[in-house]
C-alpha cells in the first residue's frame, strides 16, 4: 500500500492511485462521477462513458454505496471538481464491496438516532462531523499534555486495578482477582498523591476512570477520561493555575489546529478562546450572586451543595468559565486539606457555564489529620495504609486537580450529549460495541 | 508556594527561597552542611554555628532525614559545593517532619529489596535513579505519539470494560457491571479495527491492558501498558514500518532529552540508538538459524512455537532488534490475515535480543473469511456481532501492532524486572499499593 496517494495530496500532472470509500456515484449520462472519499478528504473520480473501456465504467459505476476502491490514473485540474481536481481513471479496483443495506447513512443525508450511531460507529465515524469530533478529542489531549510539561509536570501510569477505592466502597465496579475481590479505580486520587511526595514532584495522567454511579444522563459515562494533576509545593491557587492553563491550552490548540475540523462541525465562524483570568468566586459569594438571580425556588444558605439549576443561573450570571473556592469543609472529601479555620476547605471547582468541569484543593498532608478525616467520612484507615503511611515520611504539602476529559471536549464542541465525545461509551445500557 | 525556586535554577547573587528534602546532614563540628533535594537536584545549605543564630542551626541541623524542609536566603558561589553554589540561610522551616525510622533510605546507601521498595514507592522514587526511570517512561511515550502523528495517526482511547474478550473467555478478569457479568479488555484489538475501518484510518492509542496470566515472571504484569497501532490500507510491512520508526523514536528521544537521567542510571556512557534496518527473518529462516547455533537440545521442527532458549539464542546471533515474519497461521491468531497459501500469515513479531516487543500483521478483513476464523478457534461469532457486523460495509485492508510498553522501557534502560518499569505494578501478589 506504500504508494498510495492521500486525496489530499494529489496534485494535477501526477500519475496517482487513490483509495477510500465511495462516497456518492452521480451519474449525468455520457458522464459520470465517482466521489471517493478518505481521511483526508474527497475527490472526484471522472467517466466518460464513451471514451472508456466498458468494463472500468461498469466496475466503477457499479459498485454500492460504501464500498472501498482503489483508483489509479492521471490526476487532472478541474475548476468546477469541489476539490478543483479530479483523476480520470486507468483502473478501478473494488476491494471490499460493501453491503447495500447500509445501518446508517455516512452522507449524513438520513438522521440516526444516537443509539444507531453508537452501534454503528465505523459507519458513524465516516461522517466528517463525527471524524472532526474525535480528531478534535486527540488535539485536545496532545495539547493539554503539552501544557503540562510546561509546568513542569512528569506524565504518570497508576493502576486500575486497586484493592480499595479513593472514596470507599461506593460507586465501584467489582473485579474477581485471581480469586481476591479488587476494583476498577474510580480515581488516580491517591496513587497520584503518593508520587507527589516523591521527587518527581508534579505528575500528570490521562487516563480512563470508572464510576459504578447509577446516573443515565447526557453529562455521565460510568467510564470516562480524567486528566489529573498533583503537585508537590503547591496549594490551590497554584492548582487553578495549572487547571486554566489546561484547559485555556485545549481551546488555542483546537483554535490554532483544528480549522477544517471546526469548519466540518459548523463552529468555525463562532469558535472563540476564552480571554482574559478565569474569576475566582468564594463559596460565599457564589450563592450570593445565585440567590441574587432569582432564578431558585428558595434562597441558598451557607453549607448547602450548589442545585444544577443553582450552576447553570450563576454561568449564565457569569457568561464563562469560573472558579468556585473555600467550599465548606463539610461538602468535600477528607483528603481536601482545610483553612486555618476548619470551616473553610482550600477545595475548589472549575465550572464552565453549563457544568462542572474540575474538582481539586489542596491535600491534607498531615499524617494525623489525614487519619481523622479518614474516621470522619467511615472509612477504616488501616485498609488504606499503603497510603497514609507514607505520610509519616517528608509528605510536602500539595496540591492538584481532576479534569474531565469528555466534558472539556463536549463544551469545547457544544455537544449535546457526553457519548458524542467518547468512540465506544459505557452506560447503564451499553456494553457494546 | 509561587516564590520558590527550584533548586537547579539557583544562581549566585540570588536571594531565594529552596523547598526540599533533607537529603543528608554533614557536622564538620564549627561549620554543617544541609543537602536539600528538590525535582531537579541538589543543593547545599551551609550552617556556620559560631555566626548564625542558635536557633536557625538547631532547626537546620536537628531535622531527621527526608523532612520537607524551606529554606530561605542568599545563594553564593562556592566551587567546593556540590553544584558550585551554597545557601547561607537566614531562615529554616520545618514543613512536615519525617519519622527518623524509614522503611527505605532514598540515599540508596542501604540497598532494599523490590518489594520493599514497592511497598514504599514514596521513598524509593526519591532515589535518583528511579526517578530517572520515570522521567525516561513519561519522554518515551512522549516520543512514541509524536512519531505516530508524524505517521499520520490519530490517538483513540477504546473501552478498557468490555462484554467480550479480544481472544474469547480465557485470561480475563470478570468485572460485575450493574449485574451483568462484563471484562477488562485484554487489547484494544476489536475496537481499534472499527475505527481504522472508518475515515479516521489511522490510529493509535496508548493504554492499559488486563490480562489474567497465571504466570509471575520478570517479564509479565497483569496489567500493562500497551502502545497500539492500526491503519487501514496498510499491510503487514507498513506496520513493521510504524513499529520500526516508534521504537527508533523512543531509542533516540531518551538519547537526545535523558542525558541526566541516563547519567543516574550509570548508562550516559554505554547508550545507543539502534542503527540500521531491522533485519526482517521469515519463520523459516529464523528456526533454521535457531538450529543452526546449537543452543537447543532438539531442532525446531516448521510448525513449533518458537521456545523462549531459542529466542535467545537468536537474539545473541543476531545482536540487536530484529523481525519474524511469516508466521505459520496456526500459531497466529484467528484476525490475522493469511498469505495467498493459507499456509503463511501476515503476522510479525518484533524481537528485543532478550524478548518479544510486538506482536502484529495485516488483518483479516474479509466478512467471511472472519467468521470462519472466529469458528476455528471454537469462538461462537455471534458474541462478536458488534464487531464483525461492520465487516459487511466496506471494511478496508488494515494492518497493525501491540507494543509491550513496559517491555519497551524494560529493554531500553536494561531492567532486570519490568515492575521497575511501573509505578505500582500489578501482579499475582501485589494488589497495593
Amino acid at each position: 500500500m506504500q504508494d498510495r496517494t492521500y486525496t489530499a495530496d494529489a496534485e494535477p500532472g501526477d500519475d496517482a492511485t487513490v483509495a477510500g470509500w465511495v462516497h456518492e456515484i452521480r451519474d449525468l449520462g455520457g458522464i459520470a462521477f465517482l466521489i471517493l472519499r478518505d481521511a483526508t478528504g474527497k475527490i472526484q473520480i471522472k467517466f466518460e462513458k464513451d471514451e472508456m473501456d466498458d468494463d472500468l465504467v461498469e466496475t466503477g459505476l457499479g459498485v454500492s454505496r460504501e464500498s472501498v476502491v482503489s483508483v489509479s490514473g492521471a490526476v487532472e485540474e478541474e475548476p468546477r471538481a469541489p476539490t478543483g481536481v479530479e483523476v480520470v481513471p486507468e483502473s478501478v479496483d473494488v476491494i471490499s464491496a460493501a453491503d447495500p443495506e447500509l445501518p446508517l447513512d455516512p452522507s449524513g443525508k438520513v438522521d440516526a438516532d444516537l443509539s444507531t450511531r453508537l452501534d454503528n460507529r465505523t459507519l458513524d465515524l465516516r461522517k466528517d462531523e463525527v471524524q472532526a469530533v474525535f480528531e478534535i478529542r486527540a488535539e485536545i489531549l496532545r495539547a493539554a499534555r503539552e501544557r503540562f510539561r510546561e509546568f513542569h509536570c512528569t506524565e504518570i501510569n497508576t493502576p486500575k486495578i486497586v484493592a480499595t477505592g479513593t472514596e470507599g466502597g461506593t460507586e465501584l465496579f467489582p473485579i474477581t482477582y485471581f480469586g481476591e475481590e479488587a476494583f476498577m479505580n474510580q480515581s488516580p486520587q491517591l496513587f497520584k498523591q503518593l508520587i507527589a511526595g516523591s521527587n518527581v514532584e508534579r505528575v500528570f495522567e490521562i487516563g480512563p476512570i470508572f464510576r459504578a454511579e447509577e446516573h443515565n444522563t447526557p453529562r455521565h459515562l460510568n467510564e470516562a477520561t480524567s486528566i489529573d494533576f498533583e503537585g508537590a509545593f503547591c496549594d490551590q491557587n497554584d492548582a487553578m493555575d495549572v487547571a486554566e492553563g489546561v484547559v485555556k491550552a485545549a481551546y488555542e490548540a483546537v483554535a490554532e489546529n483544528c480549522g477544517d475540523e471546526l469548519e466540518a462541525l459548523g463552529l468555525a465562524e463562532d469558535f472563540s478562546v476564552p480571554e482574559g483570568d478565569f474569576p475566582r468566586l468564594s463559596y460565599e459569594e457564589a450563592i450570593e450572586r445565585i440567590n441574587a438571580t432569582g432564578e431558585l425556588d428558595e434562597q441558598l444558605v451557607w453549607g448547602d451543595d450548589l442545585p444544577t439549576e443553582g450552576e447553570k443561573a450563576l454561568g449564565d450570571d457569569v457568561g464563562g468559565h469560573y472558579f468556585i473556592t473555600d467550599w465548606p469543609s463539610e461538602i468535600k472529601p477528607f483528603y481536601i486539606m482545610d483553612h486555618g479555620d476548619e470551616e473553610l476547605s482550600t477545595g475548589f471547582d472549575l465550572m464552565h457555564p453549563r457544568m462542572e468541569l474540575v474538582s481539586g484543593g489542596q491535600r491534607e498532608h498531615r499524617h494525623e489529620h489525614l487519619i481523622e478525616g479518614f474516621e470522619q467520612q467511615g472509612l477504616d484507615p488501616d485498609q488504606f495504609e499503603y497510603y497514609t503511611k507514607m505520610f509519616k515520611y517528608g509528605m510536602p504539602p500539595h496540591a492538584g486537580f481532576g479534569l474531565g476529559g469528555e466534558r472539556l471536549i463536549m463544551t469545547i464542541l457544544g455537544l449535546d450529549n457526553i457519548r458524542e465525545a467518547v468512540l465506544f461509551p459505557r452506560d447503564r445500557q451499553r456494553l457494546s460495541p
